[in-house]
């Protein structure tokens, strides 16, 4: 399919990638740029083949793809030192989970000939780092492309047979639909599991008692999610903040709703929106969107 | 280790206790009360060694071992039918998730000599019914039972044996430390599932966007846990509200915080509060609180 592909950043997604990208023989060659010895090291173990870039003024010409794989904070620095050797035939993308604020920030600086079409493949895990890669990673999943009128047609399709590739289903949005939309499936649920351990801590502090013990009631299903990778999140939070502070308010409202018809004794209304929620669950069972086990099929 | 005893409510619980009794010869004989014709018929099509109680004036006196396994709002109902009939060399326990006020409550209304301790495995699922049953529900898990000087010694012992055969690990409590610890470990998180699934569900309706198609980026765990049975939910909130109101309380203060730290870019202090929660999933899994595998090992 290419010839030369470059992968920036070769954490879980960068090297589920990589994985995949070999599998489907994407490319003859595969280049990665990896800041992390740590990482490099277990790429190096793992001998998924490919090759360190050395030379990018040379070698980033002759690129037919780069995928930006790092998190949102790196962004800039990645694109002040490569975009003076980026070709306008080289299709760039990247796979960050927000996407306004940072590609018109970027946009900006950049040469316009680039052709930055931006992805967002749903898909991922708590754990971090190259190790826990998987060829499989994207089979089935949702992959976000961003679509606006500047975008080059023939890159978007060259883009889609790519993710379709490796095993994703494509879905457009424009950035703004994009930020609104995760916000609440999953900038927002991120959030609230940060906040429900943060506030577990807090208690389990004051009280002197133990949490982790007792955790097997319902908080240990907030940790996996509360133990997703710290900086790549502060990223997230910072580039999409109007939205997560609009969904913060909301989710606020509707918990002082909750209470207060705990308070009330309001019966009808408690069993109402749990009821409504049962139907949501499965909804996302019927469509695919999770395992059909209770407990996740957790033993 | 006992010849007779009576299982009252026969859903998710009180199946797994009739399937893990069965397996490890716990009595000669198993009663059931259950009132849903459905989980009756379920129970017959699975073959589950066991009897309708038909007479309790008869046969009630005779038991060894009674144990509540219905939702907290029934058992006032369940002791008015039953008390007469308790004999006080029977042990009485129940499942309930949440003690001090029900617990209370009952207790002054019913006779004195009664040998009431109140039990509570921390185990269970979102789904419902004695289809869902499983012998080694309990296998492993806490088993909380609680301890007042008022506690029968010798049938505190009897009790323990039997969570032991079962499968669980006994700890002790009062009834205060119960609910204020089950608060923050599991009612809490149960209500925040439910308000995320809520706060989905206003936004899908406000935007007219789909949340179930792109819940994989988070807020499908959410679901699940939102899916738990709402009658069951219902009563633990009421019957713990003093105690859940101080954690919503807190938990919106936290939020708030994070907004902040959010709006005024606080990075540091964001990454340290996210750092904080991973430190808690560590020992979860250290503990063995949850499957040491990435995603809960779902594919």
């Amino acid at each position: 399919m290419f010839k030369k592909i470059l992968i920036v950043g070769c954490g879980l997604i960068g090297s589920s990638i990589l994985r995949a990208a070999i599998k489907k023989k994407i490319s003859k060659k595969i280049f990665i740029i990896e800041k992390s010895k740590k990482h490099i090291n277990q790429i190096k173990k793992l001998r998924l083949n490919c090759e360190v870039l050395k030379d990018p003024k040379q070698q980033i010409p002759t690129m037919d793809m780069i995928i930006i794989c790092t998190h949102l904070g790196e962004y800039l620095k990645i694109f002040n030192k490569i975009e003076k050797y980026i070709n306008k035939n080289t299709i760039v993308t990247d796979v960050g989970s927000a996407k306004e604020k940072i590609f018109r920030q970027i946009k900006n600086k950049i040469k316009k000939n680039i052709s930055w079409i931006s992805s967002h493949p749903i898909a991922g895990s708590e754990v971090s780092g190259p190790k826990f890669g998987n060829e499989k990673l994207f089979l089935g999943k949702w992959c976000v492309l961003i679509k606006d009128k500047h975008t080059n047609r023939k890159h978007m399709k060259i883009l889609s047979r790519f993710w379709n590739k490796i095993g994703s289903k494509i879905v457009h949005m424009n950035l703004k639909e994009h930020d609104h939309i995760f916000s609440i499936t999953s900038h927002i649920p991120h959030l609230v599991a940060y906040n429900m351990v943060k506030t577990a801590i807090n208690f389990e502090k004051k009280k002197k008692t133990n949490i982790v013990k007792f955790s097997a009631g319902g908080l240990r299903d907030f940790t996996r999610t509360a133990a997703s990778n710290e900086i790549m999140w502060k990223d997230i939070f910072l580039n999409n903040h109007k939205n997560i502070t609009k969904g913060i308010d909301l989710f606020i409202n509707n918990m002082r709703q909750i209470k207060k018809l705990i308070n009330t004794k309001n019966e009808k209304q408690l069993i109402k929106i749990m009821q409504e929620s049962k139907i949501i669950r499965k909804k996302i069972i019927s469509s695919k969107q999770d395992v059909n086990l209770p407990d996740f099929g957790r033993r």
